[in-house]
Order: C-alpha cells, then sequence, then structure tokens
C-alpha cells in the first residue's frame, strides 16, 4: 500500500510506465539526461520524472532517506532508478527489486535498506534479484557507467512488461545499512540528526511513533535547548528556533523563514536528546 | 487566448492533462520530485514540465512574475502548481484559478496577481476557489507541506477532470500584491528592476505599452547612463551596456555577453529613470 | 544507427515524439520551462526530457560535445533542441537537421559539429536546412529569444509530423567548429582536456581508437604523472590520480572518490601527453 492508500495494480501497471530517476550526479553533469533516452529505447511510453540529481556524492545513506520519504507517494508499480554508485567497475552487484508497491533498480550498496524494512514490517512482498542477465542490459557495457548501461537498460525492460523474475537470479542477501537507531534514555530519547534540506531543516530518525503520547518538556542540540513541540511553523515568530514533526511524521528542528543547520552549525550525525514531561 | 493564439478547447484538455511545477524548493531539495508521484497517482496521463524550483525562497513577487512571463505559452487548460508558500501552517488558504484559458493551484498569497490582472484586461474568465474540500487532498495532511497534501492532489484531480467548482467554493476576495507601477516624470518615465535572470540581465516593469511611439533619449540606473534603446544584442559590442525591449516586451537593461547585475550592482526594486526625446 | 542497435522507424516515429532541451541557461532562470510550453501545444503527444541547462554560457564546444556523448542513446527519430546562442539578434541562422538516426533544432553555429562528422564517417544520412519559414515559428518572434519563438516551435512542428524539407530551404554550408585533433608525437599522441565533468573528472580527445593495440606507459598532464591505465575505479585506490577509458571511450584522467580538476587545477584546452612501451 501507498501514502494514497493504492494497492498494486497489474493492469495500472502495464497502461502507465512510470519512473523515476535519482543520481548524485549534479545538475550540471551529462549524465543525467542520458538515461531517458535509455529508458524510451526500450519502453517509448515511460512517464519520468526526476527526484534528485544532487545527493551527495556518494552518499547512500541520503538516497536510501529520499526513497523512504518519496516513493509512497508515486502510483503503485513505478520504479525507482537511483545511480548513487560509489563502487561501479568493482564486484558489487547491481540489483532490481519489488518492494511493497514500489520497484527499484539500483546499486547493491544498502540504498533499498530502509524501503526494504517497511516493507518487510508490514507484511508486503519483498523480492530481490542480482541482475545477471547481460541480455538486458545494453549491448556494451562501460566498466565505469553502470548507470546507463545496466540500471536504466534493466529498468527499461522492467517498464516494457519483462518480470523481475527474468532479469537476474533472486538473492536475499542484498547488502543493507545499518543505522543508528534512537535510545531510550532516563530523560526521554536519544537519536541524530539524519538530513538537512535546502532550507536548514534539520531532520531527525526520532518519530512520532516514538514518542506517542508523550509529552515533550525539552529537545536539546548542541548548545540550544527548545521547550515544548509547535504544531506548525505558523505557531512560531520568524527567527524563532522550534521542534516540530514534519511532513514524513519525523521530528525536526527548524528556524521559521530561516535555516536551522546555519543557527546552529549542525551536520547529519549530531545527537538530539529529548526529554518527556 | 495564450501567445500561441490558441482558444479554450475541452476536448484537447480531456485528451492531453498538462502540468507545471514551480517552487522555491531549490535543486538540492527532496519534496519537488514527490510532487509528481502524487499527480500521477490521480491522473495518471498528466505530462508534467518543471517551470523552476529556482523561485528565491518566499518570494512571492519573483512566482507571480514566472506565471505572468511563461503561461501564455502553455497549451489552453494547462494547470500550473505554484508552491511558495511562506504561509503554510498559518490560516492562509490554499487555491485554484481559471485565468484566461490556464489554470493555477497555489497558496492564496499573491501569487496570482498577474496573471489574473491579464485575464481581467482581456475579458476572459476569472474564477477563483477555496480548496476546502478535503476529499481532494491526501488522506494525511501534514502541516508544514501542502504543495505535496493539498496542490499536488487538487491539481491531480482537476487534470482527471474534476471541475474547479467542486473542489471548493468560489471566492472574490484573493490575496493580491501591490506592484510599484511605473510613474510619468517631466523627462518621461520612472520605473523599478522587478527581475535579475541567471545572466545578469535586468528587467523593469516598463513596457513596450507606456513607450509606445515615443523616442527613448537616455536610460538611467544608479551611477549609469544608456544613449537609445538597441533593437537587439547583435547591435551592440560584447562588454557594451545596453538597454532593450526584452522577449516579453519588458525595458531590460544587458551587458551584450556580460552581466548587467555585477555590472551595476543592481538588484530588484532599483530605480529606473527613462527620458523621452 | 544508434547505440542501442535501433533503426531508424517511421512508425515508431509516429506513435511517440520524443525531444531533449539543451540550454546554457542555468537552473535558475525562467526561459527553460517555457519550452515545454511551446512544443506541447503545437505536439500535444511530445515525451521531453532535459539533456543540460547547465552547458557553460556560449559554450558551443561543451554543447557539441554533449550531443555526441548523449544522442545515440534516444529512440531513432528523438528531436534535440539546443539553445546555446551567442548570435542570437545577429545574422546567424537558425537551423534543423537530420544526422543519422537523430534530429536536431539550434542556431548555426557549429553545435552540430560532432554528431554531423559521425553521421558522415558511417555514411548516414545527412540533411540540414535553413529555418527561414516564419509559418513554423510563433507569430512574434522576440529579437532576443530565438529559443522559445523560432527553436521550440520548429522542433514542435517536427515532432507532429512536418517533414523537415518543409521547415527551410535545404543547406550545405552549416559553420562548423574546428577541433584540435590530437598529434603524434615521438613518444606517442599528444591531445587536451576537452571536458569537466561535474565529479573534477578530465575528459580528453585521445579515444580508444587511436590508443588501440598500443600499450600506455606514462600519461602527463602538467607536473603529474601516471603510469599506466587502470581498467576501472576499482582497480585503485580512493585518491589516487587515474588515468583510464571512459563510458564514451575517450581518455579520461580521475582521482578515485575525488576531483582531478581541482587536484591538478586544470581546465578545458590543457595538454595531455601520452607515451607508449
Amino acid at each position: 500500500m501507498s501514502a494514497l492508500g493504492n494497492p498494486w495494480s497489474q493492469d495500472q501497471d502495464k497502461m502507465n510506465s512510470f519512473l523515476t530517476l535519482t543520481t548524485d550526479f549534479g545538475q550540471g553533469d551529462f549524465d543525467a539526461g542520458v538515461l531517458a533516452g535509455v529508458i524510451w529505447s526500450i519502453a517509448p511510453a515511460a512517464q519520468i520524472a526526476d527526484l534528485s540529481h544532487e545527493i551527495e556524492r556518494h552518499n547512500v545513506l541520503e538516497a536510501a532517506l529520499l526513497l523512504e520519504r518519496c516513493t509512497p507517494y508515486f502510483p503503485a508499480g513505478t520504479i525507482h532508478v537511483v545511480v548513487v554508485d560509489p563502487g561501479v567497475g568493482t564486484q558489487r552487484r547491481a540489483i532490481a527489486a519489488r518492494l511493497g508497491a514500489q520497484r527499484y533498480v539500483c546499486p547493491d550498496n544498502g540504498i533499498i535498506t530502509l524501503v526494504r524494512q517497511r516493507a518487510l514490517s508490514a507484511n508486503q512482498p519483498v523480492e530481490l534479484v542480482h541482475l545477471n542477465q547481460p541480455r538486458y542490459w545494453l549491448p556494451n557495457v562501460s566498466h565505469i557507467f553502470h548507470g546507463r548501461d545496466v540500471f536504466a537498460a534493466a529498468a527499461g525492460h522492467l517498464a516494457a512488461g519483462i518480470p523481475l523474475a527474468e532479469l537476474g537470479e533472486r538473492i536475499d542477501d542484498a547488502v543493507l545499512l545499518e543505522f543508528l537507531a534512537p535510545e531510550r534514555t532516563p530523560q526521554g530519547w536519544r537519536g541524530a540528526v539524519v538530513h538537512v534540506d535546502a532550507f536548514g531543516n534539520l531532520s531527525t530518525n526520532l518519530s512520532v511513533s516514538e514518542l506517542q503520547g508523550a509529552v515533550v518538556r525539552t529537545v536539546n542540540i548542541g548548545d540550544a535547548q527548545i521547550t515544548g513541540l509547535a504544531r506548525t511553523f505558523g505557531d512560531k515568530k520568524p527567527g524563532e528556533l522550534t521542534a516540530l514533526f514534519d511532513s514524513s511524521e519525523k521530528l525536526c528542528i527548524s528556524v521559521v523563514n530561516g535555516s536551522a543547520a546555519a543557527r546552529l552549525g549542525s551536520r547529519v550525525g549530531e545527537a538530539v536528546e529529548v526529554a518527556l514531561e
């Protein structure tokens, strides 16, 4: 099930093939654009959207967080191609997966950790294959651009109706990232900043589910202390440091109309302490 | 009527659903990409283009100018989703509109000021509704991301054929921006810089219609004086400061193959004086 | 023939109209987005992808290299619109072309040099026309934005099925760029850096074909010397300076998980010396 309540529908899947592209290429790069060419050459009806080409270079964790946050909002059957690939040219595998209602094509480096975990938690389908069938790659595979020659090609074949199981051998040992889980403390919870967005908002790994029912007395990060949680930015004055649940239901530290990252000098990994009443 | 002379056609509208996205999220942000997912989930045939995700943060005026400049070039019935929303989480309304041949979904903060004015001036349809029907939003509305949960969802329903009037209650009191109108002076006109593009060209609010028939003697901005108007960049030498009418028929100050903004240190709001012969 | 082995197919061409957009507008600019509006207004079924909007301003050579690198991966018949146009407003011509299996619409300033050369070398079709038929432009042509009013409009008509020959008069004298060709030296070859990508990798004009069969002893650039060629990034340690053939089969100088451009202070045009055993 998606955030929209859509079930997986084989029919819808056949009529429209949706794909998204996520890379760490940066906007100025030549190579993001070519992925659409490869996909359309194999699946002419594919509709393609960019998720982000500004993943920090080789930041697999950031890509994993983006998939967790964004993919539930896409139609069932959407194919998410993710090219954040520090291991290109090594023995790392290329994989494709069906995880819940969404599909993925990416290197086997942990990118799918969070979306796989979500599917497992919800008793949804989890199928992964090793892309080891060269007939679903481009004829000439570069040693250094599998995004084009392996991932986009395999995604095109998926979009054109080739079943996942034909793309390669089923695997159960995909590489997974280890995440710092939030911990209980005598006063409440200790978590960490896991993402800083373009506005300087700090997302943490503390979610509504951990804090449900409890009343937050203070949130501490670095030298700063915030009293209580706001319901929305409208509850605070511009420039004020605020803690609230963001649009992904994660505890988020923000400055209204400003940048919490700049104000606090915070980065991914910084500890966040929550004290409950 | 559009810049292309296309009338509104209900048939064309049914066969193709065009949407554009404009935000102040920046390219590095996760959240622009998710808008396409929400729209496709509701209107699978939607064709979606980005107008810009680089609107200056919370700059409603810049978004209003972009809509005025770009939307006439889209097919009749195109739906323009604009998420520049400093008031998210406050009591500001979400709105949708049909203004002339184009449709809009955005916060009620003045974004539609110029396209509404243009439709009124041309005696074209002007219909605005308050998006107060939760059945056309996503099931769970975040307090801080109405772009996804309200605007993209409502735009998807419009694209899928839901009439504007069903999305909410008709309103006549949309928030409008006050623009500095150009003023007559003893020597000619006084206007202002209203946009600086990526090349450093300075667009003003003085248009062909004000200056029509008159011969421009000089254009003054800051300490610089330009004599006469060029017809095109080809009339001037690289590096030369030039005034001419730009592709939107506005008086524009440019440096051939350079940046007028960098040369003059100019910003939005700076006064521009035109003396006529 | 494309990199994918697709022949030109008139049928496929009629069912799907693929277009790509390449400009030097930068992401913050208003005007890239409007090109899709013009195209869809004329060819509603067009599927449009961005190749890059980050071509260095007025860098025709960079645009020519991008087309050579990317266009073979698009379906036969794809129309590539390129707006890198330092001569807008001068007497430079607007052109459209069929070169091999791909189509192009752009200013006549050398952008098509490399893709034309490739088509000639492969005995594929080479047809160029001067876009001198105003009925295929927008009704009002700005002196300074032919990207919208001439190129996008002509591309829309091509996508809608208008034959190339109707868009204008056939020409044989398109402007071509002169490229620094690699030269033989007593020790091997001298070439140059022709592109620096977003990761700081340095692409050269030395390709597999020049060096085929020979064994590379050293690659010299500036004060640095690299011994031998790597097969892939996986052969070297992070931080190590490496020479290898990139995904376009060009000799490329890279730092594993780093930026060769930053390390060496190199830019486009810098000499690269290859000594053979």
